[in-house]
């Protein structure tokens, strides 16, 4: 398949050599570290117990990142991380802040998107082999490889609130024989439900030649290490996602990135891609439904200049008429994960259909001179909002 | 004066009851707390020393917050947040994350806010009086009085970057007779260098009659014991911020709040406002200048149906015939505090015309049916980027 996939700019992934990486760390339910915390200005976070902390205290030569860790690092207090999963997974406790939040006191769903990405990179920081800033290998470099992601789906079944404790776990592992697949699973910390989960696919593109590259022996040697089976969400059928025409129901045009939208690569961020694609769901489906789940296909990367359209296509009619076919459809889309219970509880074929999903597609595109070019093509799946929120247990 | 301030939305203040409040805890500079981090994915940060720790594990009942602390907390290990200042001021260890910072690598402006805001919320948490979301305390919900912020300065030296760990300290004092300050400062926590200072002005609404309210005597007797006289910035002369009129020499129309830009009260989020009054800085002075200092005088609140008009006028010509004026501009703006000696390192009068900060005066106002409303008046300076940061020491 001759398909190409551009580079989403600054959502990054892991990578680490290391050979001898399954060294000197404890399983990762049996860490037990002290530390001590100063209250002066002046003193850092000390670990007494534990020698590979992350320098998180950054210092900066003509505004580029100093101490990056040379070698793995098995905690880092600052960023409240620790290495996982064995040795090669990475957990981060955040709590949820108030600018993270919408209206309606949940955290958004860019502000998930955003912790994902931090905790990639986080990760990557952690392996001790981060090279750039971008979550490339040394080896990487002297290939002149960059990372570039084609695929993303998020499920989010709850949304964490506002002063809420979450632990984001992130994990990699092969995908193909030349692609690397990175997983996320958000917890709350208090009660250990999972908020939402997540996967990406990423490929290697020569930074010059922005052709897709196969994986170096060098570079297969820096990642395999790292590497595990298990998997955030289970695999799915990789429904495709059909490119809508410009005669799509919903429409948004001449969107322009603006400045404060470029990330460090001055490409359009991730998020504001999300941004410009839920802009189109109608208001009535975003007062009464929340996303469930997002599937992102990224095509071709987007800069400061690019004319942008949205457009969006409800997948089906608003009421369906026949119950067996909604059945079909939810229980395909979410692989029997937690709906076909809801569907149960929901009281029978009333309840089914009022709290059938609803699913749109999605299509950026680039105004081109020859013609658009699409960015990224996307599936966004609501729910109806509950009354009240089934984690609500002390 | 009769000029009515109208709440700022998201931002928001201290508060603090409690007449033992400078009791238990110990002078800050010799605060000693042992933390033990569990490796296991449910164990919590203990704090072992102290048992006075802010239960950041919040649950949420019905989307709701729990766990609003009902007393004093000194230390929050989820937040790293520590009572300083005597038992009255807020510290918190943040680290600049990868999505907080724009394409130079270097916390975005509206970053540096959002924190800001995070801050004076997490301070109003561990005072064990917060009552809702927002920082009213119990008395204050009692006499139904809401804070609204009528002023707000920030001075940004320089910007941390990107995995910069700085440190967050904010404090409030008296503000006349009915008014609260809150000011902030934030420094590198490796080096103390101070990046940024910020100080705000607060008064109360009735939130039925949406007119501005005297405090309390049972409101005064909360907040009166976190007050402190030191400021992050030296009363300048608040010097007016004038109306621009629509012949203002730059202007975008049409500015509709979107979704993604309201709060938790359903207004216009204080960044947002930020946003689209930089937008209307030319791009040439955005690419060779920094902001060094924003001032804002909020009027109304701006809610979602609002259409919005940003204007902004450059105060001075661009090249100044006369360098005195400019020296007399340059020490008026910043009180001598930064700038003068810059000059005097310039290089003389060519320096000085080189390195003089920018200056434009901003005014971002709401159509109206029978006249336009103002919402916010503000004022920017630019200086120009230095090619090294002076900070640059290990």
């Amino acid at each position: 398949m001759a398909t190409i996939f551009f580079c989403s700019s600054s959502s990054t992934i892991l990578v680490r050599s290391c050979s001898s990486m399954r060294e000197s760390h404890q399983p990762h339910n049996k860490q037990h570290l002290n530390l001590k915390i100063n209250g002066t200005s002046r003193s850092p976070i000390k670990v007494d117990s534990l020698s590979q902390t992350a320098e998180a205290a950054v210092l900066s030569i003509n505004g580029q990142r100093q101490n990056i860790p040379t070698k793995k690092q098995l905690v880092d207090p600052y960023r409240q991380g620790l290495i996982v999963e064995g040795g090669v997974g990475y957990r981060q406790t955040v709590v949820i802040r108030s600018y993270e939040v919408g209206p309606d006191k949940t955290a958004t769903l860019e502000s998930i998107l955003n912790l994902l990405q931090e905790t990639a990179l986080n990760h990557v920081w952690m392996s001790g082999l981060l090279s750039d800033g971008f979550g490339a290998t040394h080896g990487m470099m002297r290939n002149n490889l960059i990372w570039v992601v084609s695929r993303m789906q998020v499920l989010i079944d709850y949304y964490p609130i506002w002063g809420e404790v979450v632990e984001i776990d992130t994990w990699v592992g092969a995908s193909g024989k030349n692609g690397m697949r990175r997983d996320w699973l958000i917890r709350s910390q208090a009660t250990g439900l999972v908020f939402a989960r997540a996967t990406s696919t990423w490929v290697m593109m020569n930074r010059k030649t922005r052709r897709l590259s196969k994986i170096p022996e060098e570079v297969r040697v820096e990642l395999s290490p790292w590497f595990i089976e298990k998997q955030a969400i289970m695999e799915d059928s990789h429904e495709k996602i059909v490119k809508l025409s410009k005669e799509a129901k919903y429409m948004n045009s001449d969107l322009k990135p603006k400045r404060s939208d470029l990330d460090m690569n001055y490409h359009v961020n991730n998020v504001k891609y999300v941004r410009w694609m839920l802009e189109t769901i109608p208001d009535q489906i975003l007062e009464s439904h929340q996303l469930s789940g997002i599937t992102l296909e990224y095509r071709r990367e987007c800069g400061r200049s690019d004319e942008v359209q949205s457009l969006c296509e409800p997948e089906e009619d608003e009421i369906l008429s026949d119950v067996v076919k909604q059945e079909y459809n939810t229980k395909n889309l979410f692989n029997g994960f937690s709906l076909a219970s809801e569907i149960i509880n929901g009281g029978g074929v009333l309840g089914c259909l009022e709290q059938r999903p609803i699913r749109y597609t999605h299509l950026l595109q680039a105004k081109g001179e020859k013609q658009d070019e699409e960015i990224v093509r996307g599936r966004t799946v609501w729910k109806r909002k509950l009354p009240s929120m089934p984690f609500s247990t002390q």
